[in-house]
């Protein structure tokens, strides 16, 4: 298409074809590289060329191409969101807010699931990251605690984000949640419900969380002077059954049950839920259940789950910001890798936890 | 880089630098256009040719890139997956395999959520498709039943793909299973389990899956001679909230209980078990329920919910190959419209339901 297209009368049909960055160039009197810049939002424009620009590209509906757009700057307008994580609603969550950001910006969003247990993980991502240019990438657990991933990440020159990382701080930015103090609070929550004999499930203890959150939890009973005796401690896997695997031992002298249980993930509290429910132990009456993460799951169990919500769209838009506002700067930003951003977690009261 | 790089000794580490297309070219001893046709699969490059082409890439462990693939050919490389769907697992089940079968053929997947109850949905899908060339796109419901995004696809002249669809048979390529059939088929097995007073909870409206599962509920009883009274449907959303509802109405009289109730989705089933909790009816001693699409709450919840599953997974598959072979097809695949794989369901047994 060479001839300016003429707008079109009131609103243009969605098959009027479409405008080209050569059409904004012709009508507004610039050059090419000059729209480009202006669409990029490059620097070294004079305004008044810029406001011509803008009407020009404004009056033909035109809509930088993506392709062209990337090859007139140095950008793809591309971030890559890397995930292994078998939780569905905090993956599309989380893609959910990291899209809505980079979309204000004109950016697209690559979702890329990685095999975090497969040996040439490193391999599979310099690969990936060879192959397409992103502006950013950013890490979900765990492979934000993978060394190999943040080494291929790195030798890539790809800026990157963490979202909730357990390992290696300072080296990269990074948004994230206080999962020993959410966990604090919970079971200062319990106690203050006058429960003393407190169960607590462990999460995985390959996951960082799995740790911060049981000592947020001894922390709270250490203060009460209620630590629990170890039979009431059980190991868990972050799985529905080995939640309830964990209630089966947790449970195992029905004359003397502890008044809660705080299992340190939502999916073993269901476990435990379901292990009551089988057994006739009324939760809340006889033993109030707590989760973590306020998975969808916690509203449709009867009684519905007390929990912890992860700020999972705020940290995605966290994560989202970081990465868009150094992809925007002129020069590398100044310490980037410093960059970090604890976001608040909210207690969700729930019918699982009562009063003693 | 000018340079040809020597291949590394043995494994070349994440950190060394990549090879390009020109390195390939030199190597081979061929022109920047025989790399990049062999790369892109085109056709008329002579066998020998080609194996040196490969040969010389393998020993650079060379990756094309993307921008560069798609500016030497008409490809980009990408697919777009439209969603809007409040089921986080059905997406991420989706995604997840429409991911893996386009990155086996060098694709990535643009995942772009739009909000179905915008007015203005078709001029944004228009405009997402001008800003960006996609070589396919993958519509889910609801948008796959949406004219208006139909028309701005169709507009701009990109291959689509329908999961699912519920309107417009015929008009494009697409994949499903059988709503009505998997219905029936529940519903007989309930009726084999002795049920005959059976409650069925129709889900929201607007769906046309609603109206396929209730016709499959009725053509199944109907047939058995066991046509439910209008007292015994009830009329759903298909949330939870509107299951919890529809099981106030038909657990209404609670010395006539229904012994099964077929709710058609999930949630609702979820809805109806726990007002069941609630009130002390007992699953499934009293009355047995069912769902339909085995979303991961049916695991989570005791009892287990016995439940249809979806071919999520394999629905993706089947719709990401159709795009693929279009997309590498020479010429537009004669009648790609009329394309359309049916794929089967699974009855899911669980402990929510049993005989009479």
């Amino acid at each position: 298409m060479t001839q300016i297209k003429a707008p079109a009368a009131k609103e243009p049909s969605v098959s009027s074809a479409v405008s080209t960055i050569n059409d904004v160039a012709r009508l507004a009197g610039v050059s090419i590289k000059t729209v480009s810049r202006v669409m990029n939002d490059e620097p070294n424009v004079r305004e008044e060329t810029r406001t011509k620009v803008k009407e020009a590209a404004a009056r033909l509906h035109y809509r930088p191409n993506l392709l062209a757009r990337s090859l007139a700057g140095s950008r793809s307008f591309l971030i890559g969101l890397l995930y292994d994580n078998p939780s569905s609603s905090y993956v599309i969550d989380l893609q959910q807010g990291v899209i809505e950001r980079c979309r204000q910006s004109g950016y697209h969003v690559l979702s890329e699931p990685q095999d975090s247990l497969a040996p040439d993980i490193g391999r599979a991502i310099a690969s990936l990251l060879a192959t397409i240019r992103l502006d950013g990438v950013i890490l979900t657990p765990p492979l934000c605690d993978m060394a190999v991933v943040l080494d291929a990440v790195e030798a890539a020159g790809v800026p990157y984000v963490r979202v909730s990382p357990s390992l290696f701080p300072g080296r990269s930015a990074l948004v994230e949640m206080d999962d020993t103090q959410a966990a604090y609070e919970m079971t200062q929550f319990l106690l203050g419900q006058g429960h003393r004999d407190i169960g607590f499930v462990r999460g995985h203890p390959e996951h960082g969380s799995s740790h911060r959150r049981y000592d947020g939890f001894i922390k709270a009973m250490h203060e009460a002077g209620a630590e629990p005796h170890s039979r009431r401690i059980a190991q868990g896997f972050n799985s529905f059954a080995s939640g309830l695997e964990a209630a089966k031992a947790l449970f195992m002298d029905a004359g003397n049950l502890p008044t809660a249980i705080f299992a340190s993930n939502d999916e073993m509290a269901f476990g435990v839920m379901a292990y009551a429910q089988q057994t006739g132990v009324r939760v809340p009456d006889q033993v109030s259940v707590v989760g973590f993460d306020d998975t969808p799951g916690s509203m449709i169990i009867w009684p519905h789950l007390t929990t912890i919500r992860q700020p999972v769209t705020d940290l995605a838009y966290a994560a989202a910001d970081m990465l868009l506002s150094r992809a925007s700067a002129d020069e590398d930003a100044p310490n980037f890798s410093d960059t970090r951003r604890e976001l608040p977690f909210e207690l969700v009261m729930r019918e699982s936890a009562k009063a003693v």
